[in-house]
């Protein structure tokens, strides 16, 4: 079967049928954006999309973090560009990309506006971040190589898919929707390290709530905007042969959701695997003092992203191998963005620390994992190693992740995460004040 | 210089020293917008995104066709599908694609919304039409035959290089907005047949306004997102040397828009030459009775699009050689939309006068060029051509489109051209009334 009769065919599927486990992690996914999203109020990007929003005005029914409400196509735009403002939102590595930031946005803006309770909402990110993946995935690395940015481009249609189901969109609705986002799907990586690169969140998230309703409100679209002939696929990547894509490429009813992946520490996504290989060391007693030398390796591609020797300012410091092995030890909260300041990269003992460092790269290991040896003073060596790809049992992940809404938030973060086990008796805008407040 | 560089400074060149004759096209193209427009408001399209932006409200500062004002953004998106519904508005054949349904919407909407005069819309549409023409040149046919639509994607930075000039941009906000659109601007072919085309008109003037506000409220973008690394150009046609590319390729100081070509018969445009030929033959004294039989040529790429013998509907008949032969001679009103009934397709004399044409391929002939003979019931021949590349004296373009606008709407579109002369007096909001009444 084609591949965009599947996913109409799966965006229809009753949420009672939905992995559990699925759910549960549409949950985590849920309050994690709404700790980005609320940490990310005061970025320069959120003030100029607020007073776009403010500019334009239109019926308020979508709450926007930090602020009043906004009709839902712009509230869609404002929350998916200030979510991934601090970039310390979920990732999803096969689909390449981030996934809340462009379906979330669009699902709760809808959700809001047509009075669905939490539990649709939950439903129509997993289908609309399933949709993402697996779109994300046929584009494939050669798409993002050529230039293209997944969190956008798949983001968009996994944010209509999400928004179409919130609409109750028929079959032939939901195939129209489909059609009309490829032709307004877009997004490039040459924004990186500007305001575009969060802008493109926005854009995912705002062309959902548009495609869908317009498919609501009867517009048509070609059969196979997606897959067929002069699709998104086939323009968009070239080397692609989307005519061949199958829904179920290789993965048989396993939902790709399921490997989604937290950032838990503010800092470079290459850093991270060192950081939970140290953390397990610190937990078995091994102290900062303790330590003479550490050798790291990594993957070989990390070398030129983040292995800063003397970081001069807090932005260098998230790139710094050498200061986040001491940071660790030491027990300062990597998962805090305002950790992260121009006086951590003059500290002293840090300093010191990192000239007992070295960083070796490996191409055994893949871009999630780190493994390496800790001397320590006592004479004694110590492995450590940590793979980012391995499964965390829901439970870790939950309490890290609550860590992280509390560095990042404070009371304030723990507080989001209360609402965990209400979240399915609550209704969709319950949810919208825990982002406007 | 590179390209981006020279487009931001020409987008800054003061009013008066634009081609006057450029400016006089500029008011040809406004005109004749609003009879598309105005033409298209009964449209389903039409319908169905009025009932989007009534749903979405918003500060209603700029007008739309065939009713009350909405949002700048949301305005440029509906008259951007609105006008280019009937597929009736102005063509650029190096830019491929239609200029003023994506550039006009954005321009008048912001126009409208800071109180600009008619002068200045007039400039920002010549700019912006000469940048979305430069641009679509660049992205060239390869991009068109990829599968995008140069009037979505190429009609987007038009659309936001006059919107921009309009909001007073400085030349470091120009080029974030050319940033922005860089990763906003989408647009693909595979849309054609279904509501997406049109559609696709109104997300270029859409992206056209959002991409200058936020530029204008101090978002930031790459450089170069239009020619430089995975910029729009290298991603959205991997054949070109967008780094190779310069403004003035070839042009000199020459405007290309003065080689925008406008639609003045309701049908197919592979049609048009023929029918310019043959109403030459009938100004010079040939009727309908008097003709025996034609032989016409064309470019053989017309023959799989228009060259249907026998039509069974309205919409057939204007893809028929044959027909339209008929009706030309015959006087039959081709400029305007409603003539083309099923009726039509089975008048008995257009019948029998379609049993003697004959229609033969011959690649000596551009697709803007048609030739024949006409076989007379005196025995004698006459030879037809036409060209449409061939630029028309602009007093003869402006009867012909003064024409088309009566064929079109009566009084109304007499109305509309009585104003040409006072466009010099006018003011942006003078011109919305013509938009919305």
């Amino acid at each position: 079967m084609p591949f965009v009769d599947d996913l109409i065919a799966f965006s229809a599927q009753p949420s009672a049928d939905l992995p559990v486990s699925a759910v549960q992690l549409a949950k985590l996914s849920l309050l994690d954006w709404l700790v980005c999203g609320r940490a990310g109020v005061e970025e320069p990007v959120a003030q100029k999309l607020r007073a776009f929003g403010v500019s334009e005005g239109g019926f308020q029914t979508a709450s926007t973090f930090g602020g009043s409400k906004m009709a839902p196509r712009m509230a869609a735009l404002f929350n998916g560009a200030v979510s991934h403002a601090l970039d310390y939102d979920d990732t999803h590595f096969s689909h390449v990309g981030h996934l809340s930031v462009g379906v979330y946005p669009a699902a709760l803006a809808v959700a809001e506006d047509v009075g669905a309770n939490a539990s649709d909402l939950l439903a129509a990110f997993v289908i609309g971040a399933e949709a993402a993946i697996r779109i994300g995935t046929v584009l494939g690395a050669s798409h993002y190589n050529l230039g293209f940015h997944q969190t956008a481009t798949a983001g968009a249609f996994g944010a209509t898919v999400a928004a179409g189901r919130l609409h109750g969109l028929s079959s032939e609705q939901m195939r129209a929707a489909i059609g009309l986002c490829a032709t307004r799907a877009s997004g490039l990586k040459s924004q990186f390290g500007t305001m575009g690169k969060p802008y493109n969140a926005g854009i995912a998230a705002s062309n959902g709530v548009e495609c869908a309703q317009l498919a609501a409100l009867g517009l048509t679209s070609c059969d196979d905007g997606l897959m067929g002939p002069q699709g998104f696929a086939e323009t968009h990547n070239p080397a692609t042969l989307p005519s061949k894509a199958l829904w179920n490429q290789g993965s048989g009813n396993r939902l790709l959701l399921e490997g989604n992946k937290y950032k838990l520490h503010a800092c470079c996504h290459g850093l991270h695997a060192m950081i939970e290989g140290l953390l397990l060391a610190k937990d078995a007693g091994v102290t900062f003092d303790d330590v003479e030398e550490i050798t790291l390796r990594t993957n070989p591609r990390w070398l030129k992203v983040c292995d800063i020797k003397q970081p001069r300012t807090g932005l260098e410091v998230k790139f710094s191998y050498a200061w986040l092995a001491g940071m660790t030890l030491r027990g300062v909260v990597t998962g805090a963005p305002d950790t992260y300041t121009d006086a951590l990269a003059e500290d002293p003992g840090l300093e010191a620390f990192a000239e007992n460092v070295t960083v070796v790269g490996d191409d055994t290991l893949t871009d999630l994992q780190a493994a390496g040896v800790l001397t320590l003073k006592s004479g004694k060596t110590r492995l450590v190693s940590f793979d980012l790809a391995a499964p965390l049992p829901i439970e870790t992940l939950q309490g890290k992740l609550r860590s992280k809404a509390q560095a990042c938030l404070g009371q304030e973060g723990a507080d989001i995460w209360s609402i965990l086990d209400q979240l399915d008796q609550m209704n969709a805008r319950e949810i919208g004040r825990l982002v406007s407040s």
